[in-house]
């Protein structure tokens, strides 16, 4: 069968990690970027991060290996092209989990072999109860976390599919029906007649 | 929420009928097309057809009542605009079931608004198989219809979506989550931040 190429993005706050963790691993490979930042406490390599020396970045970056990559301050980020051949060999659809920017670069590389899915909140207040409620940010950050929200919502309608997060098992619902549509498209199957 | 319009289209023989009855009711409305033919033995007017005679059928076409028609030796047979807000006043998914230039026509008409989805047999000989347990054609009706079947199948890839009908249940589950997949299109959600 097919596999797909998931671009999958939402504002921080939204749920998106608890939601894609929610997806069959058997079914689904999420992507795991490259970055030449330390490893903080707790993240394991090749899981949160492949954690590489600046200069294996750089020789990667000369030899073309990154679909898309960022310079966050003196730390480099990028997304390997070999993740898509790992997901497909293990018969995987391959997800991405990207911000806006990157899920923009990743969506005009791929064309129209890729989805893009925005994870939305239902509404901003309830993005803001949910900063809240999870107790790891000051009031400061939240309201900085709420603006950059606000920005990436504009994004949306360049979105090909929109995912509310109201209710978790609905949201999951959506994101299968998703993936099982889309794997309807003509293109995508292979009919012997 | 807003509601679809659902263009569907397979050959003679498919299970087309047997799936779109599986469909529920309160969520989907089945547009009737109008017709000048006489009702068959069994016919309901206004359930299989809108029977009217050919001046009325006339009058409609110059006040151009009819999304799309056409003429079948001397019967003509329409599909009336009124139908789609029908279906909309009632909350409902409007559901075409027409031949492939019909599905053709409609989805021209309607542009991206409308979805079209092909339901397709896994193979011919299935198809074959499922028109001779029918056991209400002979084998040269068959035969003909395995023949405009063949042609059908070419038109394939111009829809938007094919179902192949092997299993009933999971052709439906396929239909609703293309249905539940385009509910969740960033032009279809009103999201309001």
């Amino acid at each position: 069968m097919k596999r797909l190429i998931l671009i999958i993005s939402g504002p921080s706050g939204v749920g998106k990690s608890t939601l894609l963790a929610h997806l069959p691993k058997e079914e689904f490979y999420f992507s795991v970027s490259h970055t030449t930042r330390k490893p903080r406490p707790g993240e394991v390599d090749g899981k949160d991060y492949y954690f590489v020396t600046k200069d294996t970045f750089m020789e990667m970056l000369q030899r073309n290996e990154f679909l898309e990559w960022i310079q966050v301050h003196s730390n480099f980020y990028g997304t390997a092209s070999s993740e898509v051949e790992k997901a497909f060999s293990l018969g995987k659809h391959l997800v991405f989990d990207v911000e806006v920017i990157g899920a923009s670069n990743l969506r005009r590389k791929f064309g129209q072999e890729a989805i893009s899915i925005f994870i939305a909140p239902p509404t901003l207040s309830v993005l803001e109860e949910r900063l809240k409620n999870r107790g790891t940010e000051n009031d400061e950050k939240i309201r900085e976390r709420l603006q950059r929200a606000s920005l990436e919502l504009t994004y949306l309608s360049f979105f090909d599919y929109v995912v509310v997060n109201d209710d978790l098992d609905q949201a999951k619902a959506s994101l299968l029906a998703i993936v099982r549509a889309e794997l309807s498209r003509p293109w995508r199957c292979h009919l012997g007649y």
